[in-house]
């Protein structure tokens, strides 16, 4: 089996921003229902991955990149029972990243064979895993079960945003921006001028900011009904690197938790390749209380009219920096859940550095 | 305030053709009508700036990225007063750059600054210093009276050519060109064929050339009305490294100056990054003496299809040459005025090298 | 003259397919009809040249790079008799690369002249020679008679494909893909499961298959109108790096060679860029048999739709490649063809960094 070498993805150490992949991690690949009978081309972490599914159900993701003469395996978009068939010279591989068949010859090199990545589907995700096969720990996927809670009612979409993986973190990591970047649809100065309170647990990032007695905004009274005042509580929790949770809870000013709307921000990041991101998205709200209807197409595209005004301006930010990774940044208090973040990140980094030294 | 570092627009120190920007000048950075009350991002030497106007009218122009986060302070689109806005968390800059309020908290870091650029506004243009502000001296501005003295009339516009700085002086120097990129137009064989003579004073690089007894060209019989043979005086003066003044003289052969047409034909030119150059031109005429109506749309559209011709063929060697910056050149006596230009424009980014030792 | 460098054309060195051009060799620059009187600009191993006819019918190759100020010489589609004119300042070049007239004075410096390219017209094609001129020997020109034979009538056509050279020789040198790229055309599993036997000859590389008593492909039987079982042989001859035919005879099983159809099918392999290469081909059959018409606006569509599997495949693979060069590649049996014509293809670069050094 293939393994990382030690610089892959080292795209630029000396920039300001982590500007490398962390592999060590269960990332988001794909929505359940985008993995088919029909080979599926997504890159990750700068990797072609052919995705497909199992005659028995179960996703499966290889190198899509044949071992003979790289072409990728899903081009053919072709299958044969549980194995993928090259369209350039016939290989056919399981699985397993194993080749079973090669033309011209009775014998197949033992050689043969492509990595295969360790996948776990569950709710509506996807996971897989990018370092080394065996390390592979499905107990080490982040909390998500909001996702698929009969508790909870969910939508969700995703898009790959044209913007470093780091700069969409910084963006969910700081949410201060909601005022301005979100002026015209979910701004409200409150965030802004709330301090945060941030602490470290491992390779989780929090971050929360409790607001009392506060106006509502405008979204929030649309999908809650609410017209009073409001506490509002933002606790972010971010298990880097690719697993955030916003935990939102709203509710008439001292009317306290048991009146409170709750809902579940969920964010999986997956870095495409140094210069884009995957971005998934799924927001959960609890259905025991009664609540408007809101998770309808007109919700998805709600949430998507605020996504796109951070594609916006993340995009035109990633166009706009120095080709070289280095400019003049300065950080204030409200960026102490970003800098976490950062440590945080560069700690795997270190880690994974000495793995591979 | 950050300084230019040493290795700022360092392109290619061993290219044949000077393939760095000199910053201790005044740029033409743009008209005065183009800046408003809506900061308006413009790139020149590779820096982004964004420019606008102080409730006074005067113009302001600071470096194009935030501070905090290095988003383009021109997106927000917003200013107020005197201040321009952050589009991503609301940082707010004066005009001399100095930060006046971040979100979340109730003191300014004394570090949170950004670059202010010394600017002149002098008749139709907007000057702009891009060396260290402490050494913005107006005097050093080139004379350009003519584009606002009423004693002539001007008509002008702007392209940005997409070919590096070098080649667009070169084009200048040599008018030689006439004969052959401009056949259709102002050509005439006479200019290849009259010999030039240099003289470097200073930064100031002339070149002249003048022709007795030529046939008028078909353009200059249009636009002077004058139908015998000419002397024509053909005055360059290169204000190294950003403004061209073609001192132009047409006369009935053997008439002498009193019965001559005067034009000045400037040409500001600004690089914008390494490889597209800011080309802003004013064509003056002596108003003084009887002249056919030319300064119309007509007269903008006709210099332009000149224009045209010169930045059509620039555009096409700028992406013909070699990536590494090498080729093979050939200098031969019309190049007199081109050779000279590179040696005084070698000779300030020496100095600049010293300086910044 | 100008002679190359000893870095020109080593693009990546390390890569794990060649990556340099051959330059000592004859390439097919362009058909016949393609050098008109009006100059035309092809690049071809990276080189950019300028290629027209003379007064007297003989074609002419000059690099297209004025030995002034390096503006391509073909774009002012202008010839005086056998000269080309630059149209920039005029410059004008004898087909030998000598400059004859330059604008403002008498004399032309003796170091103006340009490279100059052998060629030779033969048959539809123009040969050029990219090496030393010296060393240019028109009887090294690969065999290509049947594309001008009487006895042989033939169809052409060419595209230039954005995928390094490397990928196209390799393509053709193992057809078994046939029965995957080309299924829906003329694909066989028989070519795919018949081994293959290759001899190397000097840089001639060959490699056969021949299958006895197989099915016959819908399209051989539309062209040949046979309909049992036939003998079929796929003769390669790969004059490296630029020439290579397939020799095709097929016949009704047992028939022997009195009954078989003849065919020849020529690619000349001429890299544009690193990642781009000019692929003309020829298919020529003996006209001695009676044989049903193909060499219509028919035949060439379906050779080009045949050919369009092929480039398709090859640019996606192009596109696929990793940036650094580097890639896991696993060889077959079926490989012998291909792994024979890269090492005689690193033979002849290893020589010729001999020479060069």
């Amino acid at each position: 089996m293939p393994r990382p070498s030690g610089v892959r993805g080292s795209i630029n150490p000396r920039a300001n921003l982590p500007d490398e992949f962390v592999y060590d991690a269960w990332y988001v690949a794909a929505w359940g229902e985008e993995i088919t009978r029909t080979p599926m081309r997504r890159v990750i972490l700068d990797e072609p991955i052919a995705f497909y599914r199992r005659g028995d159900g179960t996703p499966a993701a290889l190198a899509d990149r044949c071992v003979h003469r790289a072409f990728p395996l899903s081009a053919s978009g072709k299958l044969e029972g549980d194995q993928i068939v090259c369209g350039y010279h016939g290989f056919k591989f399981q699985p397993d990243g194993a080749c079973t068949w090669v033309p011209g010859q009775a014998s197949v090199p033992r050689s043969a064979r492509v990595r295969a990545y360790p996948l776990v589907e569950s709710g509506p995700f996807v996971w897989i895993w990018m370092g080394e096969p065996d390390a592979a720990n499905p107990a080490a996927i982040p909390d998500h079960h909001w996702a698929y809670d009969p508790e909870w009612r969910s939508m969700k979409d995703m898009a790959t945003v044209k913007a470093r993986y780091a700069l969409v973190v910084d963006n969910l990591l700081d949410l201060s921006h909601e005022a301005f970047i979100h002026a015209a649809t979910i701004g409200s100065s409150d965030v802004a001028e709330t301090p945060i309170t941030t602490q470290v647990d491992g390779t989780i990032v929090r971050c929360w900011r409790h607001m009392e007695n506060v106006p509502v905004p405008p979204s929030y009274q649309r999908t809650t009904g609410i017209t009073t005042t409001i506490d509002r509580w933002q606790d972010i929790e971010y298990a880097v690197p690719a697993f955030y949770t916003l935990h939102v809870r709203v509710a008439p000013a001292g009317a306290g938790d048991d009146q409170a709307y709750y809902s579940k921000v969920m964010y999986a990041l997956t870095p495409e390749t140094a210069r884009s991101t995957h971005d998934f998205w799924v927001i959960s709200r609890r259905s025991g209380a009664e609540q408007p209807a809101w998770m309808t197409a007109a919700g998805i595209k709600g949430q998507n009219t605020v996504l796109g005004e951070d594609i916006a301006a993340l995009e035109l930010l990633e166009r706009s920096l120095p080709a070289d990774g280095h400019w003049q940044e300065l950080s204030i208090n409200n960026d102490r859940g970003g800098l976490q973040w950062r440590r945080v990140f560069r700690e795997l980094l270190s880690a994974q550095k000495e793995v591979l030294a």
